[in-house]
């Protein structure tokens, strides 16, 4: 750990980095804060925005906006980067995102406020004011989002040595700076093929580059979602793959740095989304961040309150045998978290499409059958504790029983209550881990109460 | 929704595919099978082997191996990697794995048998050997293991034309089949640069290539956890590093779609790690499965029988009052989802380094604030509900009281438990949902039932 946090601290910004700066701040040196920015890379300066104190954020926002590389407001916690544009007056922020990439650009305003953001575009060169405009109008988290309109196409005909002789002719306003493939493009901007750089800087000069070309091209319709992009990347190992529209004609590329982004940010939601967190910007005011947490609560409280409603079925009983409240949660709270190993196991499955209909019968049947193998494991040691707690053999009995029902149900609906909703075309994180405790909380208590009160009274 | 799989269709394996295959198997006919499977490529066999039946599995395996392009295995679920290998001959997999990258012939054997791994290792050709039992030297999970040992490393002198004559004149066996970025290194194994592909194309021949060079080249020693990497791989857009031993010397380089493995696999590895899953296989027989759930829950029927203990010293109070026990899970309840909110953000944030400790206290203030405030509001919701309930207006300011503080606490512990956790150098997802839970039961009831025996009675 230790050697890790001091390889690690030759590359980033360091703690004490930033502490070092919020004293300039505080102390007014203004001119070391300036040259300190200044010499800050895009990623380096978008942690020292995020972890400084909001004070001195908007210090260096407002004083020091000069020294701040563009990017850093691509790398920037989405909050931020839209509180920080929000501060500026429309004529800046245009000029700020004409310098970025188109898909950079994009990202950077896509959060604003509408009225601003128009306006912000109304600013730009005409030619970027277009490219936003078609972006904005592709779908939230569809690859027309992620797509940069900066791309090499070569015509058909062309050999390696004409490639190479127009790359080195052309100028930055063309071509992006970073690309890893070539893309063979018709007159009619149909995408033919798609040559890897490693295969045309090993290729003599006078080959064809149309027989360099990979078999498989994988070009992504604007449409799709991002999620499912990602999957083809991931799955093929690209690098990069052409965007076509619906005529098929090529408008872009999508890169493996944004693909990196979106796998990042896949799996950060649905580990959120299975806690019921909507915003997780750790950067959000208190009030903003309490009123997205309320919701979930709110229907947490349904279902605590429709498990009391079991509960109070049976006060009769309660009051006799008072030892059934003292184990009740026992049983309910092992159905939900046996329900919860096999839920998360199955959303994931889910999310990377290790489970479709062909298999999806075989992991429910498979949860079920482990949740009834740990449901017997945990009767018996269960049935033990309760055995020498209250010294009675029907409540452990009863127990024993209850533990071993629920872990079954647990697994079937852990598993099952995920894969139905996505077979429906829910998405299986949001709403799964409350559906699966008001069903272990609800047959967890009408289970154990309900055989107590036929059996033990 | 429905669209969005149409478009997949056409680049994946579809169900009604390996339905047909599976069929084709069924009924005898072999050279259907062979065919289908030999046209598939790496990815698509490797999603077939995962989603067919086990006897079907086994047969694809057995009688089709020699049409099974040897990526494949590379590709598949882990465990299923390791048990289709260790049902071959040592000699066949050393010859399977000759064929593979060296990161890719690493990633294979790693998880075999250590006997039956001694024993393909030693049917390697010698150079492969070598490698492969310096791979195994590094630590797991380390940048060493992911190393591919086929690099394009240049002498510091030369020119674009030189080094682009060089690779065309290269074999395929020094040089791998795609990269992105040409190393400059000394003849002592020192990197002294790092040229994009896309510069070294864009660049007239008789430039310096040392001109060309990247100003950070961001080498990756050996022994650095894969998270690491992955974190400077995504903070900095890398396609490719260097990785260099402990002398400084280049000893491969790491490439982007393993990253891209790695950050998915963290990722999981969080959310799976939250809810208790140590081995997230769909692929592991029901046994192991079981076996491997059974710690997790164990430890939660301690922290629940903890929280039976709590209420087994107030039983005189509940038999009064049997509203005390209706009502006592919600408490209870509600303090583990506001607790696990505030824990997941905290986690994933600190995965992310977006937390460090200049920054940490900020965020726990920032969670018991947001715990107070949705607090008052679930205070006022229970009161009511209680008051309407039960008629008594000192039950439901007692419960009101207790929800008030439990998420207070919730949030507190929420955010703190992790990050203390991750402060004395232990995994914050491991430990904080047991810890989280054991907290918010123990002190809900305690409130609850504590206040109810002091003034109700």
């Amino acid at each position: 750990m230790q050697d890790d946090l001091k390889e690690e601290a030759s590359f980033t910004l360091s703690d004490s980095d930033i502490q070092n700066i919020e004293e300039n701040i505080e102390q007014g040196h203004e001119e070391a804060v300036e040259t300190a920015v200044a010499n800050l890379s895009a990623p380096d300066c978008a942690e020292l925005l995020e972890k400084v104190s909001e004070d001195n954020r908007q210090i260096i926002l407002e004083q020091h906006s000069s020294a701040i590389d563009p990017e850093t407001y691509v790398e920037l916690d989405p909050e931020l980067c839209k509180d920080a544009l929000e501060d500026m007056e429309a004529p800046q922020v245009a000029e700020l995102i004409s310098s970025l990439e188109s898909d950079d650009a994009l990202e950077a305003i896509e959060n604003l406020d509408a009225d601003f953001q128009k306006e912000v575009i109304r600013k730009l060169p005409i030619k970027s004011r277009i490219s936003m405009e078609e972006g904005l109008n592709f779908p939230e988290n569809s690859a027309g989002r992620l797509l940069q309109r900066e791309f090499v196409a070569i015509p058909q005909s062309w050999t390696v040595g004409e490639t190479i002789d127009s790359l080195r002719a052309s100028s930055d306003d063309d071509i992006p700076e970073f690309f890893s493939d070539v893309f063979i493009v018709s007159s009619g901007s149909q995408v033919s093929g798609k040559v890897p750089l490693a295969r045309l800087v090993r290729s003599k000069s006078q080959i064809k580059l149309e027989t360099l070309s990979l078999e498989e091209i994988y070009s992504i319709p604007a449409s799709m979602d991002q999620e499912e992009v990602a999957q083809i990347f991931r799955r093929e190992n690209l690098l990069s793959a052409a965007v076509v529209n619906s005529e098929e004609k090529m408008i872009g590329v999508i890169t493996i740095d944004d693909i990196v982004d979106v796998i990042d940010e896949e799996a950060q939601e649905d580990i959120l989304k299975l806690a019921g967190v909507k915003d997780p910007s750790i950067y959000r005011d208190v009030i903003a961040t309490s009123r997205s947490r309320f919701g979930w609560l709110l229907i947490n409280l349904l279902t605590a309150i429709m498990a009391s409603i079991v509960i109070s079925l049976f006060d009769a009983t309660i009051q006799q045998i008072v030892a059934l409240a003292i184990l009740m949660p026992i049983v309910a709270s092992m159905g939900g978290n046996a329900g919860t190993q096999a839920l998360t196991v199955a959303v994931r499955a889910l999310a990377t499409r290790e489970v479709s209909d062909i298999n999806s019968f075989r992991v429910i049947w498979k949860e079920t059958i482990v949740g009834a193998l740990n449901g017997v494991a945990f009767a018996l040691i269960i049935g033990a504790v309760t055995f020498f707690w209250f010294k009675n053999t029907e409540l452990a009995l009863i127990i024993a029983i209850s533990m071993i029902i629920n872990l079954i149900v647990a697994g079937l609906f852990g598993a099952g209550i995920p894969i139905f909703l996505n077979r429906v075309g829910s998405d299986p994180a949001i709403a799964s881990t409350v559906l699966l405790t008001t069903v272990t909380d609800v047959i967890g208590f009408l289970l154990f109460l309900g055989l107590a009160a036929t059996f033990l009274i």
